[in-house]
């Protein structure tokens, strides 16, 4: 290239202004809501913010091993091209345990993962998608995919309000899709009842809509049986959605669908035009580390489900304790999440999130959580209380205390 | 609920059509090209058919031990959320090696995710995209997610024709995007001159579209130096993809985007809304690998090339043996494929694909691989010889000595 032809490349060359897709322009910017994949963490402040599992009780050790026997099997199966589908003994070991034939289970990078490719599938641009009220925020992020609507359901004491969906579709609404987690609810604590399941399932089938059953806590129930979930695997509008974040741990990205035969086709196709298939390195260690113990995994969700609880209850009582009579606290039944309402009507909630931040603990404030009006979400605070110890919840509980002493 | 409630269910829940969202509908059915992650295989063949490192230059046992070192950290983070863009131990080490700053790199789960998301972002739906002609068949599947348009643009001895693409723009062509695989170019072995990346990188600036320089073969040179990338990574214009898959192992499902600045905000919106991040797993592991010993990852290569060009050496030779003067084969440089022109116009090249089949030795065949008309790729083999040793290559080049001598 001549020194002239150089100088004219830099001329032509000057940055155009760039022009997103249509797909990117539906992309907000986060907000309120911290982001976990963003957020750097500050270690001297107790942090009561994501639902992360707490180190103690995911397998480090064990998946080393099982990692290590799968990368000695001659041929490295696990560092090759696999199935879009997954390895079948990780399929073979979630069919058995979801009740359902491999043929319905997909394989993804976790429960998110899963969410993103129902929206992109079930739901066509700019349609409707009926929502827990308040919600676990990054669904609303995810949907983005397919720059829907949304119609916000109540989720109170018995979980979605299937009543009021019901009154909606009556009326005519006709969502493409249901969103909800049904077992201990993000952030509202609660499950749906086993008739509103049976009634949600139902409706999905009369409207024509995907139900999403989002359940990434399903096993992290802490007193008695689990939740029904044969209702959502037997029905061909349900797609329930799975992961191993809450119990081996996020950093593995491993999660599952459970499909109804007719949607399989079109989630193989869209996978096989993204990232191909999940890493085989990690499946092939989680079947090796579920298959090689049969009890593994139930061994593992009992020590959570303990640890859990306790925290859980320390965390109560220790608010009742250091602030007495100024929150409402459900006694927690499973998952990662306290969500207190401020009984106190004197108590601003955000200057009380201030204050928080300034003694030390941080939590997020119930305003980030509704998906529509109608919520005592603004009064409410979501503790996350999954890898904090009890003396550190009881110190922030303490924290929390001085806090609402500069409003009383 | 009631029997007739029940009975009413029944009527209702009818199933009723499944209609594809607007971008499933543009999803084609695999056809012709056999697609690894579909594909069973068929141990007793002989199987050239696709771009498969070999296991033994895999670094299995290293890994096996970074991925101890790193579950045994306190607090394991490998088994927790990550940033969507990437552990910075590892987006650092990258971005050593590729020239750039930090924040232009983003890791992805293997090339093709790579692919994937910038087809996304960079294509809108229904846009035009000039590609390699012949073509990497999966690239046109990727493709389908933007339900895009192709100008199939000559790959020859010299790589893609830049003159041709140029006359295209001339005459008022408009692509969003242009793909190639400028080294060791599947399937026709050779790569874009020097003089041809600053052209093309020069066009792109010019006529503002995104070139797509997808580079999964770049470190498996056989001959002399590297090839240069610092053009593709110093323009605002490029979007640079690049993976482990080739070198460390597919089934890790690791690669990377060297991504113009303006461009990284959508990419990590999109990856938010998808998987997240990757496996925090794997890229604590691989960091792990190539951060510990600052020579592994060049002893690595060093070492897979070798095998790989004795491999491709020995493969042309045999050819040569035991079907003198059937073949055209030019010397191979680098990659993974063999490319040759069956030279003799008496011979049938679908009739010797099935007789060579019969005969225990698979390649794909070389009608596949054309994007467009114009090519001889319907004269041609793709013969992949990475995951076969020496003395099966030898024995499948004689068995496609006795599939040619059935024409002869």
């Amino acid at each position: 290239m001549t020194t002239t032809a150089a100088l004219q490349t830099l001329t032509h060359s000057e940055p155009p202004t760039w022009t997103s897709t249509e797909l990117a322009r539906a992309f907000t910017a986060p907000k309120g809501f911290g982001d976990v994949t963003l957020r750097d963490r500050h270690p001297d402040a107790i942090e009561l913010l994501g639902g992360i599992p707490d180190p103690s009780v995911l397998p480090s050790a064990e998946l080393a091993e099982a990692t290590a026997r799968v990368l000695s099997v001659p041929g490295v199966p696990a560092l090759q091209y696999g199935r879009t589908e997954g390895v079948p003994a990780l399929r073979e070991w979630i069919a058995a345990r979801e009740g359902v034939p491999v043929s319905r289970i997909l394989v993804t990078n976790g429960g998110f993962h899963g969410i993103s490719l129902a929206v992109q599938l079930v739901v066509e641009r700019g349609g409707l998608v009926a929502v827990d009220n308040p919600i676990f925020p990054l669904f609303l992020r995810g949907l983005e995919l397919s720059d829907a609507k949304i119609l916000p359901i109540t989720v109170g004491r018995d979980g979605f309000d299937v009543a009021e969906l019901e009154a909606h579709l009556v009326a005519g609404a006709r969502p493409s899709a249901v969103y909800t987690v049904p077992d201990f609810h993000n952030p509202s604590q609660h499950s749906l009842t086993l008739e509103g399941r049976r009634e949600l399932v139902r409706l999905a089938e009369q409207y024509n809509f995907i139900l999403l059953a989002d359940n990434p806590y399903r096993e992290l129930g802490f007193r008695g049986e689990e939740l029904d979930f044969e209702v959502f695997n037997s029905s061909s509008h349900v797609i329930h959605i799975n992961t191993f974040t809450k119990t081996l741990g996020p950093g593995l990205r491993l999660g599952w669908l459970v499909l109804p035969e007719r949607l399989v086709p079109d989630f193989v196709s869209l996978r096989a035009r993204q990232d191909s298939h999940s890493s085989q390195l990690v499946e092939h260690a989680v079947a090796e580390l579920l298959g090689s113990t049969p009890t593994f995994f139930d061994d593992t969700l009992a020590t959570a489900r303990t640890l859990y609880r306790q925290r859980a209850d320390a965390l109560s009582a220790a608010l009742e304790a250091e602030a007495p009579g100024v929150f409402e606290i459900d006694a927690p039944e499973g998952g990662l999440f306290l969500w207190p309402r401020i009984a106190d009507d004197s108590i601003d909630a955000d200057k009380l999130a201030d204050d928080a931040t300034a003694e030390g603990i941080s939590y997020q404030r119930g305003s980030f959580f509704p998906s529509g009006p109608g919520t005592d979400s603004d009064r409410r605070l979501r503790l996350s209380y999954g890898d904090t110890p009890i003396e550190r919840l009881q110190e922030g509980a303490v924290r929390l205390g001085r806090a609402v002493a500069t409003q009383r």
